[in-house]
C-alpha cells in the first residue's frame, strides 16, 4: 500500500471505484412503496392492450353491413338492444338490424363490428324509444380499438434500473404489479472529522465551527436514493477512529467521511487508512475542489474520505459516490448527465487542474448558457443553494471566456419542483 | 351553483385555485428530518463567518513587524512558541520574535497579525528546533480571515418557500438549526372513480381494467412535498360516492379524484359536486387532453376532479394541483418552471384548444429542442416515462413546424439524478 500522492484524472478515479461496484441485492416491495426506487427488473406488458377491443367514443355498436346507404338525409334505423357501460362484460349479442349504446373504453359486444360516434346518430332526436338512426355508411372495424392494438403482452415497457416515478407507477398498476422488484436501498455511514467540529445543537466555541458536511451529504445520499445514517465527528484520536471506523462498516455498507484526508498535521483519515491497512483507490485527483478526495476498499466495502471543505466534499459526492449509488441501484448509465452550454462571464482563473465549479444553467434566446453561483472565492457553502449544475473548466491557459462553449454536469437539485 | 360548462383559459383556472390557496401550518422538524420540507422562515446568518480571525492555509502566525527585510537569501528567524490546530482556542500570545505554527482553519492567536505559508518557511530545512526562518516580508492581515468576512450575523441566505436539499441543510447545520421551522405537509385523498376499475391486485376481467391513475397521482403528489392517501376505487353508486368523498374530506386536506367528470352516462363526480353544492371553481379548460378537468371548493377543501384518461390526469395534476401544493408549502412562485425551445419534429395536428404534450427536451449544438414523447395517439401511459416536460402548442392554425419556437414546461421527473 502506498500512501504517496499520484494524481490521477477523474475519469480514471470513476472507473476505479465502479470496478468493484456490485448491484445490490434484490427485493419485493408493494407497489404503494416503490416510489423512488430503482426497478431490479424491467417491466413488461402482461398483458395485450387493450385485452377486449374497446371503443374510443360514446355512440352505438353497430354492424356495419347493416349501414349501407345511410346518409345523414335518410338514416338508416336500428333496434337498441341494450347499452354497454364501462367495465361491463356484455351478455349480448347485437344481431342484423341491432345496435347498442356503448361507452368510451367500454367492450364491444358480440355481433357488432364498429362503432358509430353519438353526433352522426339520432341520438338526441329519436322519435321512438328503443330506435336510433345512423347517418353514416360505416366499416368494419371502425371506431374499434382491437385487442393489442397499443401493448402486445410481453412488450418491453420500462428498462431495469429505471428510478420509479409516475409514469411508472402508472405502468406497474396497469399490468398488476402490486409487488415490484427494487434494488436494496444502500445504507450509507456518514462520518466528519476534525476535532474543531461542533454538532449543529451546540453553541458555537472559540476557534470551532459545526460540522455541515454530514448534513449535506445526508441529503446527497437520499437523494441518490440511498439510507444514510449518521454518526456524528470523529475528534482527532487514531485509536477511536479505527474502532468507529469499523463499527461503522459493520453497521452499513459504505462509509463517507469528510476532512482529515488532505496532509497536514492532524488528518486521521490518512492515519485510519494506514492502521486499517485498506486497498487504497486513489488519494489525490486532478480536480479543484477536492484534489485530496481518497476511496479504498476495506474487506467488501468502499471508504470514500472526501475532502473537508464543503464546497470540495459536495463535488466529490457528485463525481464519486454517485455513480456507485446509481450502479449498485442498476442503474445502466451512471454519473451526472453532461450536455454543452456555453459560459454567461469570463472565467479566467488559470489551474493546472480541471475545475468543478457549482453553477447554474439556464436557456437565454433558445441557447443554454452557465454562471458561476456566488463568490467563486468563497469558502462557505451558501452558493450550493442555487447550483444546478457543475461546470467543467479544463486545465491550463488563462481559464475560459464569456461565449466558449464548455461541459455541464446537470445536477438534480433545484429543477423543477 | 352552475354546472353547464364555460372552458375557461389555463391561466384563469391556475387564478381561481390560488386565489383560495392559504399556507399550511408551521411545525419545527429535527435537521435531519427537515430535507425535502419547505422553509417557513427564510434562513439567517445566526453568527458572523468566521466568528474569529481565521488562517487560510498551513504555515506560521507571527507579527508583521517581525518580518521586516526577510528575504529568500536572508530568512528572519523567530522562536516558534506553539502550535494551533483547527478547533484550538490559542491560550497563548504571539509576542515580538515569535511565531505559531498554524493550520488551515484554525484561530490566528493573540499578538500575531498574519500568516506566512509553510512554503515561504524554512519548515523542512530548520536548523534548529522551534526556530522557523521566515523568507518574505509580510503585511498585517495577510492571510488572515477576518470575523465576518464571509458572512454577517443577520444576512439573509436562504428565502422562505425554498425546498430543502444538500445547499440547505449545510447552511442550516452550520448556522445551528438543530430544529428546523417548516410548512406541514398536506396530505391528500386520491381516490379513483368507474365500475370498469380493478385494483393492481386483481386479475384481469372482460371489459375491465386496473386503476393506474391513482398510483400515478400519488407519485406525483410525493414528489410534489404532499402526503397521498389512498382511498381505492369507487362504484358508480351516488349514495356512496357521496359519503366517501366525505369521509375522505374529514381525514386530508384535499381530494384529487380521477374520471368522472365528462359528459358521459356515468359520471359520478358530477353527481356528487350536485349533490354537495359544491363551490365550483370550473369544470371545462381550455386545453387538450383534460378539458373536462374540474375544480370544486367544499366547506375549506379543494376537491379536484381530474381526467379519467390517465395523460389527461398527469396533465392536469401539473398544470393545477402542483401550484396550490406549492403554495400551501410557501413557495412563492408557484408552477411549473418555463423556458423557451425549438420544435424537433413536425406537430401539424390542428386543435382549437391549446396542447400540452408530454415531450423531452434536450440541448443539440448549445440549443434546447424538443421532442413529443412515444405516440401521440396513444392513450396509454408508457410515454409519460420518458418525459421531462410539458411542450406547450397554442391553439388554431394547422400546429406547428420543426423549427419553430414553442414554451416548454420543465417536469421535474426525468431529469439529473
Amino acid at each position: 500500500m502506498r500512501f504517496h500522492r499520484d494524481p490521477i484524472s477523474v475519469a480514471e478515479a470513476q472507473r476505479r471505484i465502479l470496478a468493484f461496484a456490485g448491484k445490490n441485492k434484490v427485493e419485493h416491495v408493494p407497489l404503494t412503496e416503490s416510489e423512488g426506487r430503482r426497478l431490479a427488473e424491467p417491466i413488461r406488458a402482461t398483458n395485450d392492450v387493450p385485452h377486449f377491443p374497446k371503443s374510443p367514443y360514446d355512440g352505438f355498436a353497430v354492424r356495419a353491413e347493416d349501414t349501407a346507404g345511410a346518409s345523414l338525409e335518410k338514416p338508416v334505423e336500428l333496434e337498441v338492444v341494450g347499452a354497454i357501460a364501462c367495465g361491463d362484460a356484455p351478455d349480448f349479442t347485437v344481431g342484423k338490424g341491432q345496435a347498442a349504446r356503448i361507452m368510451t373504453g367500454a367492450a364491444i359486444p358480440e355481433g357488432a363490428d364498429c362503432v358509430i360516434m353519438f353526433e352522426m346518430t339520432t341520438e338526441n332526436e329519436a322519435r321512438v324509444e328503443k330506435v336510433v338512426g345512423v347517418k353514416k355508411e360505416m366499416k368494419a372495424g371502425e371506431n374499434v380499438i382491437e385487442v393489442g392494438e397499443e401493448k402486445k403482452s410481453g412488450d418491453l415497457l420500462v428498462e431495469a434500473g429505471k428510478r420509479i416515478g409516475p409514469g411508472e407507477m402508472a405502468i406497474l398498476a396497469t399490468f398488476g404489479y402490486a409487488e415490484v422488484p427494487v434494488y436494496q436501498l444502500p445504507r450509507i455511514g456518514i462520518l466528519a472529522t476534525g476535532s474543531e467540529l461542533l454538532m449543529p445543537e451546540e453553541p458555537l466555541r472559540y476557534g470551532k465551527i459545526r460540522n455541515s458536511n454530514s448534513y449535506m451529504t445526508a441529503s446527497q445520499v437520499r437523494q441518490a436514493g440511498g439510507i444514510p445514517v449518521l454518526y456524528g465527528n470523529l475528534q482527532d484520536d487514531p485509536d477511536e477512529a479505527v474502532e468507529r471506523v469499523l463499527t461503522i462498516l459493520e453497521e452499513t455498507d459504505m462509509l463517507i467521511t469528510s476532512g482529515g484526508v488532505s496532509v497536514g498535521d492532524f488528518d486521521i483519515m490518512v492515519e485510519v487508512f494506514k492502521r486499517l491497512d485498506v486497498d487504497l483507490l486513489f488519494n489525490k485527483i486532478a480536480m479543484r475542489p477536492g484534489s485530496v478526495t481518497s476511496a479504498a476498499r476495506y474487506n467488501d466495502a468502499f471508504i470514500f474520505g472526501l475532502s473537508g471543505n464543503p464546497g470540495a466534499c459536495f463535488v466529490g459526492f457528485e463525481l464519486f459516490v454517485r455513480p456507485l449509488l446509481q450502479a449498485m441501484q442498476g442503474k445502466p448509465e451512471t454519473g451526472l448527465k453532461e450536455m454543452e452550454a456555453v459560459l454567461g462571464v469570463d472565467m479566467k482563473k488559470p489551474s493546472s487542474f480541471p475545475r468543478y465549479v457549482r453553477s447554474s444553467w439556464k436557456i437565454e434566446d433558445g441557447k443554454a448558457v452557465v454562471y458561476p453561483v456566488g463568490q467563486d472565492k468563497s469558502g462557505v457553502v451558501t452558493n450550493i443553494t442555487d447550483a444546478n449544475c457543475l461546470m467543467c473548466i479544463p486545465p491550463g491557459g488563462s481559464g475560459v471566456a464569456k461565449g466558449d462553449t464548455v461541459t455541464v454536469l446537470m445536477l438534480p437539485y433545484n429543477v423543477g419542483e
